[in-house]
């Protein structure tokens, strides 16, 4: 008779940690215990059953049986861990057939994360998306013919909620704490995510918390109500570490089960992974809660080898956070630090956005995305990257994840050898180009200036010099900018002053070449990092925040 | 006066270098001399406007004049480098006004590649496809009303050329030297491609060379006559190396221009890059030619960086050779070295194969992928990669060659954090599956053996198991096989033979589960890699040998 082992969570995390173990170790007993009635289901495809995407309900569900079979488990829906007793070993297991203490030698826990619902008074549906359960009432509602809803949460899953409900026919207003959506991003990053949703007929309502559901209403914590026939609630996710933390186990700094690399609580019998668990930030070092669903799984997986004390438990990685999420079409990539939260923290950092497009101009499709790269200033290191676009995004994101993980630093990425044909790339992709512009950076080729700057230099008397063409220049330019052809630049700089000129073009390209000409031409200048879209992009949000401000103030 | 440049071709790595080094450097004389008409055309796009994937000429063409406006550049179309004096440091240049002489401080030769046409009496219009006078050519066939075309060469350009002219309702032979398309792809790979060609119509002629176009037919070395009212060359393609060596330069045994890391050839006054000049092999370490759009762009702008002396100026790392070829939809990507160049040169190798989807089954559109890695049996290193299918390919193969460039071992591929939503991937990616495949070989959790063992094992009297569902079975299965369903596997694994036992399955995963299992319950057990879909594939090209065989025979 082999350990027992016993996985409080049938997720991601649990049913990976299941599955593995008993590859590694046929003797040992293993027990799953699942709250829920599904066990290894599809969470992140729940969104899409709603929007009809994926109209087989069936093929986000697990068979239960066939899974326990196959491996040899005991998998217990519906049983629900409400006691754990360390000393004797023991959890308590409610379910149905009432109360049971079931013995464990190690155990892991697996329980994912836990929402605070909103409360209600019951008047209209209302509803987290975490489970099969809240996927089966959203759809349900919507089959039912609803017409407004209110999305509460700016995150992944009230984007999806939001996309999805969209597509249904359904109005959605999507309520926002903050002043953007997904707080990986930066605020000019974050930009045209906003003027995507919006074009897609998504009322944004900024600033704002939802408080309660009253009488067919969302109610704001500024007074507002938003009406609605139905609310999904996308926010207030914690670790469920609640257990974990009544029986005295240590909890981190972030809420999450304290954990060292191998996944072992401050108990040696007993393990965490998943969402309950803090993983180690890769950025700072400390500890951080990364709730990805890929961690999940590769956690859980790597518990079993932890547990079978196999030759391929080794610590895990830190977690960059590597994310990706779609939403009408656009998809939004991130990882690491914000810049935001890099100058927060009092990080030296260089900062690169470019606009390239995601393959050949030339074959049918390309799509422009933006990449904005954080970059340490001191030993050239990437430590956050965002990308924005239609196509070919996830590449790029991925590429630079595994960069990252081997220690390749910006400049270095101009020399990545990535496959090249016309519909997938250009013969310098888009990561060896930014690669390009981190390096001519970093060497001091050119000097650049943010567009959260601008505005601080040309109030300091600076000179803004648009090189775009004079219909570029026509059809938006930024105030105050004075426009001289690129093609012009060799023969008319004498029209410059000597020092204090910045220069800009669309993306940043013919920016820099005109930065290095009027450079080589004996002015003192620098580039505006990403041109005019980023500056665009930038000045969204700061017109945003100047009306919510306004409005506020009249409030 | 700066230093007098003088570059040798301008498509590729000449206009590159031309235009950086003004970036560089304001002062310096730049003189681009091109023998053909067009400068820095998209000759990766010519063949998508044969088949008018791209309907308009102009894409993919650059205005000579505007590139010589921005970057202040003597470019001259129509002028061929005929001759080269390094001791007067002049080129001889013949154009339509006769012969000059050059003088040069600095020469960068980027010639690119040139082919030796087939010969031809004429009947039939007969091109290569490497410049927009044989696209041009090409396509003025196809409007014409060509009905049958042979295309020589299974390469890239063979591929792009076939897949194009059966766009355009041509019926397409296309005529290969070996028993397979793309040198870079091992057999068994190569397999599906041929599947998928032959699908769309396409006549594939294996082992033979096309001699001559003789009265409408391609002669082939073995005296067959295929009737043609086009052909198309894609064969015969040689670094243009012959300036260089008729100077006297070093040339390297690959009949490429011998260069160092900083693309400096033997004369310290002269630079090479592009197809004419020698890569290093990533790999082996050796000298090479390897023709790719990328590296040549990315090797002309560090030339311009070497004679600026700039600080950007660094060794080129070695080249992987990462490419990618889309035909019929179907996308073919490798790097480094394959299976059988690897054994034949004695390397101690692991070799993986897996099948995964390109993202998560449950979302509409997944397909199904074929990854194949070779692996350094004593540092766990990549040495090559090849994979096969509709979606998410190029991602992968930009994942591991940046896994390569970052010293990330072939185990460690399974910790890469990459983006995951049902859009764009797994949980567990297509990348971390093969590092755990990887890893479980490299830690001896199961043996393995490959497609090409199978036959020697079966004849010494191992018993090949095939763990799928008697439905899978039954729809095709291995010569020889048992079948004990994975979950019939506990309960029956004392009919079993305690040695020398195979398992397999579809595509390898079930069979590792198998493989642990009976290894753990005392069977000495190996998993056959990659399952059915490796062996089909495996055997599809050793049917077409016998087949090839047996025709020799007869013939």
């Amino acid at each position: 008779m082999g350990r027992r082992v016993v996985i409080v969570g049938g997720v991601a995390a649990g049913m990976s940690a299941a599955t593995r173990l008993r590859r590694l170790d046929e003797e040992a007993s293993i027990t799953v215990l699942e709250a829920g009635d599904h066990v290894s289901f599809a969470n992140c495809g729940l969104p899409y059953h709603v929007g009809d995407v994926i109209p087989d309900r069936g093929a986000l569900l697990r068979d239960a049986g066939q899974i326990a079979e196959r491996f040899r488990l005991d998998v217990r829906r519906g049983h629900e861990v409400v006691a754990l007793d360390r000393d004797a070993r023991t959890v308590r297991v409610r379910s149905a057939d009432g109360e049971t203490d079931e013995p464990y030698d190690v155990l892991v826990l697996a329980s994912g994360a836990a929402a605070s619902p909103l409360p209600t008074d019951g008047s209209v549906p209302t509803h987290t998306l975490r489970t099969v359960e809240d996927m089966d009432a959203i759809r349900a509602a919507v089959d039912g013919g609803v017409r407004r809803a209110v999305v509460v949460g700016g995150g992944y899953i009230g984007l999806e909620a939001t996309e999805n409900l969209v597509r249904r026919g359904v109005e959605v207003s999507l309520v926002i704490r903050g002043d953007q959506v997904l707080r990986t991003l930066d605020a000019e990053m974050a930009a045209p995510v906003h003027e995507h949703l919006v074009a897609h007929g998504v009322a944004l309502r900024f600033g704002a918390a939802a408080e309660r559901v009253d009488a067919g209403h969302v109610v704001l914590d500024d007074g507002e109500r938003l009406l609605a026939d139905l609310v999904v609630d996308g926010t207030g996710v914690r670790p469920a570490s609640s257990l974990a933390e009544r029986s005295g186990l240590d909890i981190g700094p972030t809420g999450g089960i304290a954990v060292d690399a191998r996944h072992r609580t401050s108990d040696p019998a007993i393990l965490a992974a998943g969402d309950d668990a803090e993983k180690q930030d890769a950025i700072g070092g400390e500890p951080a809660l990364v709730a990805l669903a890929g961690l999940a799984n590769r956690h859980g997986r790597a518990v079993a080898d932890v547990i079978a004390e196999a030759p391929a438990a080794t610590d895990a990685p830190p977690a960059l956070g590597t994310a990706i999420v779609q939403v009408f079409g656009l998809a939004v990539a991130t990882l690491g630090w914000t810049e935001a939260r890099l100058r927060e923290a009092g990080r030296a950092i260089r900062v690169v956005h470019t606009h390239p497009i995601d393959h050949a101009a030339y074959y049918p499709g390309a799509e422009q995305m933006t990449v904005k790269l954080m970059i340490d200033a001191e030993d050239d290191r990437l430590l956050g990257a965002q990308i924005v676009g239609r196509a070919g995004v996830d590449k790029r994101i991925d590429v630079l994840a595994t960069a990252i993980a081997g220690g390749i630093t910006a400049s270095r990425l101009s020399q990545l050898e990535l496959a090249y044909a016309p519909q997938f790339g250009s013969a310098k992709d888009p990561v060896n180009l930014a690669g390009y512009v981190a390096e001519n950076l970093a060497l001091g080729q050119a000097a650049a200036v943010q567009w959260h700057e601008l505005p601080g230099l040309l109030a300091d008397g600076w000179t803004l010099v648009d090189v775009r063409s004079p219909g570029e220049f026509a059809r938006g330019a930024i105030p105050g900018a004075v426009n001289l052809p690129l093609d012009e630049l060799r023969a008319r700089h004498g029209e410059l002053p000597a020092d204090r000129v910045v220069v800009h073009c669309q993306v940043g390209q013919r920016g820099f070449t005109a930065a290095r000409l009027l450079g080589q031409l004996g002015h003192d200048v620098a580039n505006l990092d990403g041109g005019y879209r980023t500056w665009r992009d930038g000045e969204a949000t700061r017109r945003q925040e100047t009306d919510a401000e306004a409005a506020e103030q009249q409030g």
